[in-house]
């Protein structure tokens, strides 16, 4: 079992009221676990005495061929004689025996290992010595079946339903329904029982040695460590293998030796509301497990919660208010100690209290911005870890309606989880109906293939959005998340038929009408009407956003073009506009006419006559925004997506489009079959159309200017920040850059009066960021457009990654999809160094970032360590940058 | 005119038999023509004397606002009594005038700029005087009068339309119909005139002062430095603003003075053979304009020349055989001198020769060869000269059909040249007919909007091919150039309409069956039939090849995948396969029905059955290349496409699929339809079809590996390269790896054989590029992509790219199609951080390239600097690809 030389490597660590080794900072060599026994241990509160075999013990294990070194016998013999003398017991003595509890404990939690056996150090004989010690001896041998079936599971590997079988069989029996009904003799015929079992299964018998029972305990833990489960839970958490876990060896203490035992679970506050309470539930006569696996109903800790609940059966303040008191003190105790809201569990011995793990609790996310602000305000911590305490992504479930946990549901399909919230209604299959019944007051779920900018107008009606097909940044996720509604995009497995207006999904067929509810916030969608809880703001919500905002370094803006968006924005706290669209604007009915009547004119006349048809509307648009956004930065990016989104699909359409231009349908056809492209995604768009057509690129530099001039004489004058998109040189900056200067040179000739502004250019090409100390000459600020640069520099387009996606996370090529959280490595890499090489051109360069990645808190992080000025995201994600955004700061500084 | 203090920069050089103050080194500082006049002067050659303003002054000039520096006026004025003194005449002397001659001469030579002021000095008295002295009143002012007339053209700016006009009046008037015609009187006239045109076009008179002319003159050539035509010229060549240009003023010599005169333009050998036989024209009393007008023939410089040209007029060697033996003379120097191919121009005053330019000679590519490998061989540059004076792309005149340079023709459309050589036939629409036609010996030219890997074998069967859209790169391009077919692709003014079998070009309407000409080196598309001239190589030719061989560094492989390629390939020269697509061996008629029973399979079981029948077929095709590269590497790219690209687009044809997969044809088409997708260049392909369906690498390395095995029984064992395509991070090739190595340890198990191969990666993605040192640990070799790489990196789709090339060239963001020729600052610095990253990681990598700049000289010249072991292209540019890595070699070691 042990081999190689003796060296003085420490791999046991123990802890108790006599010997404590150990404390909560040694987390990586203890486990999450062990650390916190040994602390709770060292400042004195009431831990059963044990000891941690190390983690470094797993990895000298699996490094050695599953060896351990010759002198951990020793070290283990040497802890367990400390654990004896403590306790006033004997490990595998017959007449006064010492059990023990083994469990696993890694430095992260992980749900999926192998857990826990109890009871180990029973024999035949220790058992008849418990029984006789305890003068119980149905306790005795509800231990001992239970620690066979425990260890002939975890340990020994027999399946646990052969037990459970013969568990069942024996309560039919004797006509018995619970457990508990069992009496000392059906329990000494069942360990018999499953003592056979085991040596039918192994063909050995049952472990009787306690020492050989203990190695095995702790090799099934280290074994563990690498069994599958474990493995993919790494994995997908980011949990490299080397952390290894450790085990820990405790002595046992026993909730269920009578009516003055109990045991249970609490947390020091309420972690669904945050509220200041003691909160947690108890079982009298119970191990651990019971409680867990609700057999029997828990019962309320304090007096108050069982008031409030209207149950009669007493809580545990009031069946033992001294033992109450002292778990009340270690839960003030701990709290302090810890500086969070902690989870514990504890047993009490015949009226004795033992505490048996505490850790940080989890909570909702209202829970953990109350509590922050409550143990801010406190003292208890400062406000810096207050807001690190709170997890960014998680505020989504405060701005959204989310599904009400307790409604019953029905699942249809999966797809990914595109814009957070909750949403019932209709099913409608196209724009235009979604619109007619939004507005004769029916809520309606827009369903798709896919979205484009066509059905933005749908979009905003409805109450949410499911499509077929894209992924976390396809064209309906970016828009809704924009407009804050719902949506569940790349729903694989659903079938959409239009001619006959079903639905197919988990074989069920549905019909345009029919009701469907979607949660966003999860990628799912439901059959029929699923109960909403609408999002409600507190005012702590409020503090933690104002001292985000006081300690961030960059600023952050909104991705918005609508009045509505705008305003959704300021009302987020965004500071002013990273990244208006404006070919948005061009979709609304009465102007993607003149749109398209200048996509269909044949000379650059053609073209200035539609374009001054648009000009007084894009002028309005922007007169708006400015308004809003009065005295903020605004960053308007010229014309992008390639002319051919903005024609229709069907020849009837066309044919409309053809009558205005003038032109003939075969003519209105061939120029839209020119304008098709094999991969518009690189095509004829950003500032390749201002090049083509510097026309476009001089109508829409006047509709700015003559806008900010014009909001400029009744309110602050807005500082617009002209974009070129897709630049991938120099000197198409310089090119566009002289067609804005000219216009504005005219602009304010005519007004006589002027207006600061920037050019700028969008960093979304690779080669862009590779040449940015060139663009950089021609740029006074940039904005990396991750959304492409990701599509470029992984050569994915987000439309189409869908596909393949989910086999690339699964073989763990991506960790995560690189459109949700950016690839530091490869597109972060361009981000740093087009950073570095744009200041190194223009040390006032501006820098901020416009891509959906500017919501995500883990890549915020990420551009706090790259030195942006600002990041940008959708109006509904700006709480959550402005928290990750203080966070990033304060962990930068760290 | 002058300003500033005087410094003692030295602006003005003279030349001349008496003082001689340059040479043809400073060719940067006294321009080409300059440079080459002092240098024939100071080895003796008859040049008539004069002295060059540098270049250094244009810049000086440029940078004081068009100012000179006070020391010019005198530095020219002591040139100028020195030629004075050389030629015994007096510089605006009435009665023994010293005339000049005024040139621009930049570094490079410039076509378009300002060029010539003849005559020089004329006025009214010097005019008289000069008709005294040489007794020819005629001469003198006939010289007047051309002296007014470009004087007045390119330094008054007077439109030389009106001079002309006045000239053909004069000659109407009085019945003439040749200049030559007009008497003495008539030109006294004229010059009254011209200079009454002066007075009323500038309302001043025309000057009379020679210092005033010459100061004029002078100006005028640093003017026509920035005009527009100009600086387009130096746009278009590269060539920059600060190498300005420098001006020659020289003693007039004439060649028009009487029947003793004469002037002519010669070559020292053969510019269209290259053979090594004095080559050139002259014109009795003429001035130099003249023969380059073509207002009179020009006659045979040797005896041997007119005899075979059957000319009757006798040539310069027998009618002034003393001269023109001198002339020989200076021919011979000449060459030894410059030890090149010259081309000269002289003129003859009353038997005596003067000379009056010698620049390295303008010729074809056969005579490029020729005399390279004849000036090798006497001994006059060395092997590595002679490599160097070839200009590698024009080795593609010596491998394709070329148009017959005399033959008539009728242009119809402009494209670009996508794949070289000239070639006729009957048009046709569809690849299935064009192999037909084909068949039954017909020639066609294959029409297509784009092509597709369907379109293949009538491709194959077309003698050319037209496309109306897509790139150099694009599908037709590339395997029209991989065959050897002539194309002219995105050819975007024709209209194809199939349903009628017409095609509109140039407001002609052909139909299927017409016979076009297409010379796709040019890109032009001519009506009917034009006559070609079929390619010879010479023995000049191997010896070249045999010497770039032995000179280069790096390996020249071939992009090919067919047993016909694989075999043109080898008679190029390649030394192995770079890139073996194994997709196109999929589109064979009886293939491509398995491989769409695989794509319509609905589970592993499904395909594995469909990829079955594949193996034989593709174990057969690597057979076949392994047998002919026996010995060589071979790089065979694992299948690489979205699999959509191999299903139908015809309903009727999808039914077929349907069928044979035993489906129904609505879940073909939603099949289909999943497959679809919007981007495919950024879709589900290269290494993520094996991520998603590793059964079809595994298929794909079990046909290499018992090809290999096979071929290995009788002939030297291949190679094989597996190249892993589109990979971005070492996962992925790590994953294809596994499935390789262990289909490679079954193979191997089952033959009891083996073969040696290799696992690498093409480097096609810029996040490849980016973290090369992490593929590295993976990958055995890199092949660069730079197609693809130059996609992504820029973010421009070949297939579209098309439509905005045009703009992007004209407006200077792109120097040439980035396409044809590595964009070096952006996807070069990436090809040359990954090498660098890839060594470091691997010391031993084998690094290549595999995109179309595998066959671009400029695009090798970079490849040898970034140190690739190896380069792969077309098989027809081999040879371009063999002296282009021989140059690339021999410039780097400078």
């Amino acid at each position: 079992m042990t081999t190689g030389t003796v060296s003085d490597t420490k791999w046991v660590y123990s802890f108790g009221a006599s010997a404590c080794e150990g404390d909560a900072s040694m987390r990586n060599l203890l486990g999450g676990k062990g650390a916190n026994l040994a602390e709770m241990a060292s400042i004195g509160l009431p831990v059963p005495p044990g000891f941690t075999i190390t983690t470094a013990l797993c990895n000298r294990y699996y490094d050695n061929g599953k060896d351990y070194p010759q002198e951990l016998q020793s070290q283990i013999q040497f802890a367990l004689a400390r654990l004896e003398e403590e306790t006033g017991l004997q490990f595998a003595d017959a007449s006064n025996p010492l059990l023990l509890s083994v469990r696993s404990g890694a430095r992260a939690s992980m749900p999926g290992m192998m857990d826990t056996v109890l009871n180990l150090g029973l024999n035949d004989e220790t058992c008849a010595g418990l029984a006789a010690k305890s003068g119980d001896e149905r306790f005795a041998y509800d231990s001992y079946r239970r620690f066979i079936q425990m260890y002939g599971d975890v340990v020994l590997g027999v399946d646990h339903g052969l037990f459970e079988d013969r568990l069942e069989d024996k309560k039919m029996a004797h006509g018995l329904f619970d457990d508990t009904e069992l009496s000392a003799t059906h329990l000494k015929e069942l360990v018999d029982d499953y003592k056979q079992i085991v040596q039918d299964e192994l063909g050995a018998p049952f472990p009787q040695n306690p020492q050989e029972q203990l190695w095995g305990a702790i090799s099934a833990v280290f074994a563990s460590w690498m069994n599958a489960r474990a493995k993919t839970y790494r994995k997908l958490n980011d949990i490299p293998a080397e952390w290894g876990t450790a085990v820990n060896v405790q002595a046992m203490v026993f909730g269920n030796m009578g009516d003055d035992c109990a045991t249970g679970v609490a947390f020091t506050r309420d972690p669904s509301t945050g509220a200041n309470r003691f909160y947690g539930e108890f079982l009298i006569n119970a191990q651990g497990e019971d409680v867990v696996a609700g057999i029997r109903t828990p019962l309320h800790l304090t007096k108050v919660a069982r008031e409030e609940s209207g149950e009669e059966a007493l809580s545990l303040e009031e069946v033992m208010p001294e033992v109450f008191a002292q778990l009340d003190s270690v839960r003030m105790t701990l709290e302090k100690h810890y500086a969070d809201m902690q989870d514990l569990e504890f047993t009490i011995q015949q009226h004795k209290l033992y505490m048996l793990q505490t850790r940080a609790g989890k909570r909702t996310a209202e829970a953990a911005m109350k509590i922050a602000v409550d143990m801010a305000e406190e003292g208890l911590i400062t406000q810096d870890e207050a807001l690190l305490r709170i997890e960014p992504e998680s505020l989504d479930q405060l701005l959204h309606p989310t599904l009400d946990p307790n409604a019953t549901r029905h699942l249809l399909a999966r797809g990914l989880p595109a814009s957070p919230g909750a949403a019932c209604g209709q099913i409608c299959l196209t724009a235009d109906k979604a619109e007619q019944l939004a507005n004769s007051g029916i809520d309606v779920i827009l369903v798709r293939i896919e979205t484009s900018p066509e059905d933005i107008h749908g979009m905003h009606a409805a109450q949410g959005i499911l499509t077929a097909r894209g992924g976390m940044t396809s064209h309906a996720a970016v828009v809704a998340r924009g407009m804050g509604r719902a949506c569940v995009s790349g729903a694989g497995d659903i079938r959409i038929d239009m001619k006959t207006g079903q639905v197919q999904m988990a074989g069920k067929t549905l019909t345009e009408g029919d009701i469907i509810t979607i949660d966003g916030s999860a990628g799912e969608v439901y059959d029929g009407t699923v109960a909403t809880i609408e999002p409600q703001l507190s005012g702590d919500f409020e503090t933690v956003m104002g001292w985000a905002d006081s300690t961030r370094r960059m600023k952050v803006r909104a991705n918005a073009e609508t009045e509505l968006d705008s305003q959704k924005a300021r009302h987020f706290g965004a500071e002013g506009i990273g990244l208006c669209r404006t070919e948005h604007m061009f979709f609304d009915a009465d102007r993607i006419i003149a749109m398209r009547e200048m996509i269909m004119a044949s000379d650059t006349q053609g073209r200035e006559a539609a374009l001054g048809k648009l000009l007084p509307m894009q002028q309005a648009d922007f007169e708006k925004l400015f308004t809003i956004m009065a005295g903020l930065p605004v960053t308007i990016r010229l014309l992008d997506p390639p002319l051919h989104e903005f024609l229709p699909h069907s020849d009837d359409e066309l044919g409309d489009v053809a009558q205005a231009a003038g032109i003939s349908l075969d003519v209105a056809r061939q120029r839209a079959l020119r304008l098709n492209e094999s991969n518009p995604m690189l095509g004829h768009r950003g500032c390749r159309l201002a090049i083509s057509y510097p026309e476009i690129c001089a109508m829409q530099a006047r509709a700015i200017f003559q806008a900010a001039l014009e909001v400029a004489k009744t309110s602050a004058a807005p500082i617009p920040e002209i974009m070129v998109p897709l630049a991938g040189s120099a000197k198409e900056i310089e090119i566009c850059r002289t067609i804005i200067d000219e216009t504005a040179a005219n602009v304010f000739a005519e007004a006589g009066a002027k207006v600061e502004y920037l050019v700028g250019t969008m960093v979304e090409l690779p080669r862009a960021a590779l040449l940015a100390d060139e663009l950089a000459e021609q740029a006074e600020f940039f904005s990396f457009g991750t959304n492409d640069l990701t599509q470029t520099t992984l050569g994915i387009s987000r439309d189409d990654a869908a596909s393949f996606l989910h086999d690339y996370e699964a073989q763990g090529i991506y960790d995560i999809d690189p459109f949700v959280s950016i690839d530091q490595k490869g597109v972060g890499s361009l981000v740093k160094s087009g950073a570095a090489k744009g200041r190194d051109a223009r040390a006032d360069i501006k820098l901020g970032i416009c891509g959906e990645h500017g919501g995500d808190p883990k890549s915020i992080q990420f551009f706090e360590s790259v030195g942006l000025d600002y990041i940008s995201c959708s109006p509904f994600r700006v709480p959550i940058a402005r928290l990750a955004a203080a966070q990033a700061t304060l962990r930068h500084k760290q």
